[in-house]
This record gives C-alpha cells, sequence and structure tokens, in this order.
C-alpha cells in the first residue's frame, strides 16, 4: 500500500488567489470601464468564474461516463465545444441577457464570450469594434485567466483563418484588462496524482474498489464529487464513498465527510474540512505511544493522530459520521 | 387561460414502437450479423437507443442553463458536438470497450459511432473497412434511426470534403440493418407545443410563476424532468411542480406525481399515469352534475372527473400526494 500512498499536508488545500491590483483600464472608453465595473462589483468573483472554468471542463470531460480527468486528451470537437459550455454556464452565473450583438448585454453593452484553452483566442470579424471576456483555463497548471478587451483593427493580427478569425496581438494583451490573471483554478484532483497510481486507483476492479483504492492511495486531500464520480463511473459516487467506511475501517482508515463528528476529528488533526459532497480519508494511529507531538483527536476510543507509513495499522476508531 | 390550454387525451403518450421486421443482413458478413445479434439480443434495445438520443439531444441544449427546447436552433459547434454526445452515451450505456481502431469494440470487432440529425451521416477515410453504427434523430417529427454498415468503397459517395469526409450512397442506404428505423424518439414536450404558448409559458415570471403556467397550459400530459428544469430555469424544477399544487388548487388543478393517491386518480381518470421524477397536473370538476359519462373518482371529498373548458372553475380536492 505504501507506495500508492500520497499523504499531503493540510496545506495542499490552496484557496483562489485574489489579484489584490487595481485594474488598468484606458481612460478613452467608458463602455469598457462600466462593463469592468459590473463585473468588479460582484463579490468573490474570481472564485465565481474559477468554478466556472472547472464546472466547463467537467461536464466536457463527462468524467462519470467515461472516466476521463484531462481534457488535453479529449477529442477537438469536444475542446471546440468547451468554449460554448463555458459561454452557457457563464450566462447561467451571471444571469446574463443576450446582447445584440454579441453573446451578452453586460451593464447595457454588447459583450462576446471568447475561451481558449491556451490563451490564444480566436476572434471572429463579426466582433470588431465590440468588447470580448476572454477566459482561458490551464487545468494541469491550475491557473485561469478572465480580461476583458476592445476589439479594434490595432489589437488584431493580420490575416484570417479559414473561419474568418484571428487572434489577438502579444502587445495587445497590455490592453486586457484582467478580472483575474494567473488566479488558481480549482483544484482536479486525478490529474495531480502520478499517472501510475491513477492507473492502479482506476484498474482495481468494481467502482467501489475504484474508490476504496482512490481513499486508501489519496490521503489528507478533498475528493470532490467530481473526482468520486469520475473514479466510480456512477452518479452515486459519493455513496460510495460513505460505504467505503467499514472496508476501510478494518485498515486503520476514516472517511471524513461534512457532518456529526468529521468537521471536528479534521480540524483537531490540521486537516481540511470536507464541505457537504466532499470527502477526506486519513489513516489513524494511537496516540498514547508516539513521541513526536502531532495533532491528536481523542474519541471514546482513545487519542489518535495521523498515521505516518511506518506506523503499525490497526482498526481505525468508530467515528460518528 | 382557455385559450392557453392544451388538452391532450390519454392516448397522447406514445410508447416506443418496436420494429416487429427480423434485420436482413448480408449472408457474406458474418462479423456484421455478430454485432448486430449483439445488439439484437440485448432487452428493451430500441426503448435504450431512443432514451440515449433522448438524453444525448437534452444535454447539449442544457435547458436547465439556457431554457432551450430546440436542437435546431443550437449552434453549429452544439450540433457537431451532439455526435461525440451521443458516441459518450451510448459507449456508457452498453459498456462497450473501445476497439482497437474504431470507437467502439462490439461482440469483437471494430464499430464506429457516426450520429447525424439529418441521416446524412458523415464517413471519415479512416473508416473504411470498418463497421459503424450509425444513428439520426429528428426531435421534431419523434423519430430516430439506428442501423449498422460496413464501410466498402461502393457505400461511399465519391468526393470528400476539406475534413476528408465523404456520405454514404443513397442506394447504400439498403445495405443498411436497421436497428431501429423510425422508431419513436422520447417526447420532447416543449417542441411539440404551439410558439406562442410556449412563449406565455417562459415568459410568466420567476421559476414557480413559468411551472405554474406549464402545468396550467399542459394538462393531461405527463411532464418530464427535463421539461421541468428548462422551463424552471433551475435544478429544482420538480420541486417547483410540487409547489405549484397549492397555487394552482385554487384553479380546480391537481398535479399528480408518483406517489401515494396520484397515480390511483391517474388510472381511475384514464390519464397516464406518472412514474418518478415526472408529473402531470389536470383541472377536476365535481363529477356530481354531469351528464356525460366521463371517467370519474371519487376522493373523500367528492366524486370527480376531467373538466372540459366550459365547466364552471371550483377549487380542486384534497389530494394525499
Amino acid at each position: 500500500m505504501s507506495e500508492d500512498l500520497v499523504l499531503f499536508g493540510p496545506n495542499s488545500h490552496v484557496e483562489v488567489r485574489v489579484d489584490p491590483k487595481p485594474a488598468h483600464v484606458a481612460d478613452n472608453d467608458p463602455a469598457l470601464q462600466q462593463v469592468v465595473d459590473w463585473f468588479q462589483k460582484l463579490p468573490g468573483l474570481q472564485q465565481h468564474f474559477g468554478s466556472i472554468l472547472r464546472q466547463s471542463i467537467d461536464e466536457v470531460l463527462d468524467g462519470q461516463r467515461t472516466g476521463r480527468y484531462d481534457i488535453d486528451l479529449a477529442e477537438k470537437t469536444e475542446k471546440t465545444y468547451l468554449g460554448t459550455k463555458v459561454e452557457i454556464i457563464t450566462r447561467a452565473a451571471f444571469d446574463l441577457p443576450r446582447g445584440a450583438n454579441m453573446d451578452y448585454a453586460v451593464a447595457g453593452h454588447d459583450v462576446d464570450s471568447k475561451f481558449s484553452m491556451r490563451g490564444s483566442w480566436s476572434i471572429p470579424t463579426e466582433a470588431m469594434g465590440h468588447m470580448c471576456l476572454l477566459t482561458s483555463a490551464n487545468d494541469r497548471k491550475r491557473l485561469f485567466n478572465v480580461g476583458l478587451i476592445r476589439i479594434t483593427p490595432e489589437v488584431l493580427n493580420k490575416g484570417l483563418n479559414k473561419d474568418q478569425k484571428t487572434t489577438i496581438t502579444a502587445a495587445a494583451r497590455s490592453r486586457v484588462v484582467w478580472l483575474a490573471q494567473d488566479a488558481t483554478l480549482p483544484e482536479n484532483l486525478l490529474l495531480t496524482l502520478p499517472d501510475p497510481l491513477v492507473r492502479t486507483i482506476i484498474t482495481s476492479g468494481s467502482g467501489q474498489k475504484r474508490i476504496n483504492q482512490l481513499l486508501r492511495s489519496v490521503q489528507g486531500r478533498i475528493i470532490e464529487r467530481n473526482t468520486a464520480v469520475t473514479v466510480a463511473r456512477q452518479a452515486d459516487g459519493l455513496k460510495r464513498c460513505r460505504d467505503a467506511r467499514p472496508q476501510l475501517a478494518r485498515e486503520g482508515i476514516v472517511v471524513l465527510g461534512h457532518q456529526n463528528q468529521s468537521p471536528i476529528v479534521a480540524r483537531a488533526l490540521g486537516l481540511p474540512i470536507p464541505v457537504k459532497g466532499t470527502f477526506l480519508s486519513v489513516r489513524l494511529t494511537p496516540a498514547d505511544a508516539l513521541t513526536s507531538n502531532r495533532p491528536t483527536v481523542t474519541l471514546p476510543e482513545g487519542t489518535y493522530a495521523v498515521a505516518q507509513p511506518d506506523d503499525p495499522i490497526t482498526p481505525a476508531p468508530t467515528i460518528h459520521y
């Protein structure tokens, strides 16, 4: 087991970083400023966009049906469609009406949605003179960008492709008003794991066995619903996580959820605290004999700490989940 | 109200028609015959494919977020992606492994998935010599087709498009082994309604008000979950249907579900019987004074029949939902 174990500390639960710098907008474009202001007034704007991009990628991957977790390996058709999915989810998330000529009306102005995985946005000729909401996401690097730009002849590279589209010049990138720049995309857990470990998990047998192996192999980290359904290849991936508890208890592993004693145990042990629809597995060891000063939690059956790989395997304490 | 009312009888709940004819396969292609046999051994094959195509269209429409119900109005990107969605859902539905070179391995043979809304399948050069699972769906006509064909030079039209694809000749269609031919696609209720009626429903205000209007305007027909979430523009479209009950009771309308007295009432009145996740609304009228011999149901508060438009509005009886 230990060769498949990836143990992460409490600091592995990275929060979305909020850029403290104010957006810079060209003084001579009040409409662009109004659109920027409209977005920037929304609380938690970057987190919101991070969730939108995460959700878009996850829906196109369709992990529950396909078991896929790497958007780079999706088909070309799916990568193209990802931009449409981002457009749809963004519209729904901010309840944006359609613009007269572009995808959205924001603060009364037409704004077109443009997504590019690599930040090389394809701009159609129809967008000339209009504003574009530029989004990009790099799932492997866990980064995303959101910006606004007014499309003018100067910002575009010369020459159109066969779809009558072109790209924004490198120089014009300084004219983008960034709402999020290199912000942290919510984690795609499976993509962060070494390939052989993922293979061990997804080749462990039934959906339940794959979930058991996930919880055994990836401890101390939040398991999101999408990770669970991708591994389980079924809608009730979360139920499989709950059902793993009695099976993993023999190996000393507890599977914390969001209810009852779970958050208390997680907090006491300095672990990330699962919210609804997420889980965190961790192997525990009786703390009585320990000389190191790891954080401990005291339960009716005794005092426990997070087990290190060389601690002997003992049955997990009973937790009121 | 009456000008928006579309009342359908019990026979409007059309079942998928199963073609009784045996499939005809060229004698000299045993592999094709094995693939045909593999599919035809599955119980409820046509219904299964009907659900797959319905689900694929509904997911691309993403009615919960977009309010859309007409795939013909989707973007080109989405129509292209629909083929990928059909491929994915078909693979998951039949638990098909990937083929060596094509999308699926069926009975040990490579089979490629090809979807076309209009049945003019685009065949890539790589498919030459392989079998294709051809699917098509016409949501407006409520028809779908599923067939298998071996791709040979004779079945293809000459000349490739820019994507190195071509189509199957009209003559070669007789060589398709149909697993479903002009079978009935599960209903897209909103698409069957007159445009002005849909407009009345979706412009009635909040999600709850839109659902109320749907249940008021479309009586005697099964409301599927996807219709409810498309009208409500929210995930809890079904809850909105339940919450409509006290509001519509004043207008004499009951909203039958799948539990308790609902199926009994539906059966007694000769209406379609809602299954889990579906609803059926109907206005009732006290049957005591009626001279016609409509079906009736006797409840603690009296005997009721389905109201006709000219029956006076009386409060609905209490139903244990």
